[in-house]
């Protein structure tokens, strides 16, 4: 069966608690044996979180990138589109369930609500007000959770990914 | 000098405000004599939009479409992508001024946060409180702009068109 | 119903004999009141025909470019993908008819490729030999056709029209 | 440094010359420790790729879909794009060299002229008289290369990752 895999968003330039917070969610998300999946580029949330899961012997990053190149450090598979911000998509849907490391640029948005258009499981973490209620108000049948920290996150990843692959354990 | 290219985003299954809105927006952008944007199929707000836009002589309506049929009765020219929401990027990018007619579904979402991403003036009509926060918190030098009514919208327009454009007259 | 949409490819630097073809295909296009859709950059094939097309009065021409600007003097509506080379898909699932204005690029050759794979009549113009036979050599139930100059393009398209439009008449 | 990926494109329905081919060279690339990468749909060429890279341990196989779904049984990493046949240029341009198995349908064509677009290293292998012609005739300063066997693939991406990586050896 095929290792599931997890899409971290966030920001370029992101506030400093949501770095840290990224870091640690690729860390874990690498230890729990899942792919890490990025925007793959060498900033913000994205680097992070490879920088975090890099850490973790076995560990797999993903990167799909907009441009024909740029790829970070920590990307061991680099995915280039050449597509711009059309990859957002790409991103969504090759994830097994979507996770914004807070909503902190236009891009995230975008990948939240291209993930909700597309009924994947999506989890906020450390999303402000206005986001969680915009969010919550477009929501249909698909799944939308909100979570304070890494360890939350990494807790409803496992429920969602038993529900949806029979009990899947790395 | 090419016609202005305004497009009009909203939901799929809009509420009953939305769709009169919608119809009047398209018709008073037909009026200017611009070219009225829209994803192109036969529902919601591009259907509404559409429809108003052909009640005037010598409009153009340019429909950019998920998939490779299934444009509306009222798109003049079918722009079939055959990729899916990817298609939204193609919307905002061929947009001088996206409108967003109400914030009530995530491909709505999705395609305003492209819009500011790509630094496209953006104007929300009748968004919700979150929206405007949401929305507000993520601009950066881009232009984001709020209406009530498609007649504040239209003002709206012919200022940026103004700026941007040299005083473009139709 | 929705007037017909031609696509015209062909090289940025094309040979000479291609360019006047272009034009001349061009503008019998836009005779004829169809659409005429091209790649949309100020060089090569796409300019020549687009600027035959504007030499007839009410003509139309829909440049798909890949970035985000850099349009042709002649394209009345320009769509801006900003996805590259990945326009070219969007340019066959848009185009009605789609023609080879000489085959002498490698974008070009993709999107003869690209438009047979989505079943869409093709017409090659003054295509060498090896273009002619591999093309032959890939066809399955689409239909293939050949031609020596504009007027036969014409007919060509003429005939495929009418076949697929129930007798379309401009 | 990252892995090198060698992208392996060919039919969905090859001849059976090609069938052989494909699954030799999957396990030849493995064997090298490159990435395999392939259209991912479980037919032809691709799926015999993949079962061949998949016979040694340690192997990594990346599938590039046009759909949402509808990966084959030995792709481990499944690239979902959801954008049709837009996805080849997101295959050519994710491999550093790319290997025609065969030129036996229209996919396999664009792929390879949109390799040459984007000026990456291709190997045709097994390619028809008017294949080789065709793509000799639009060859600017790309490397175009012609093998018979695997074997004389494996040969050619080496001197290719030479060139390109510094002399990067697995």
């Amino acid at each position: 069966m095929r290792r599931p895999v997890i899409g971290v968003m966030g920001a370029g330039v992101p506030s400093a608690g949501c770095l840290g917070a990224a870091r640690q969610l690729g860390r874990t998300v690498a230890e729990r044996g899942w792919i890490l999946l990025t925007g793959g580029r060498p900033e913000g949330v994205m680097a992070a979180a490879c920088a975090g899961a890099k850490e973790i012997t076995g560990s797999l990053t993903l990167g799909i990138l907009p441009g024909v190149s740029g790829e970070g450090p920590d990307v061991d598979i680099a995915v280039f589109t050449g597509m711009g911000e059309a990859r957002n998509v790409v991103n969504v849907l090759t994830s097994d369930v979507v996770v914004a490391c807070g909503v902190e640029g236009p891009g995230t948005i975008s990948e939240i609500a291209l993930a909700l258009k597309a009924d994947k499981p999506v989890i906020l973490m450390a999303a402000s007000d206005p986001a969680r209620l915009l969010f919550e108000s477009v929501r249909s049948r698909n799944r939308l959770l909100h979570a304070a920290t890494p360890e939350e996150v990494v807790e409803l990843i496992e429920n969602e990914l038993g529900v949806a692959r029979g009990n899947w354990k790395v």
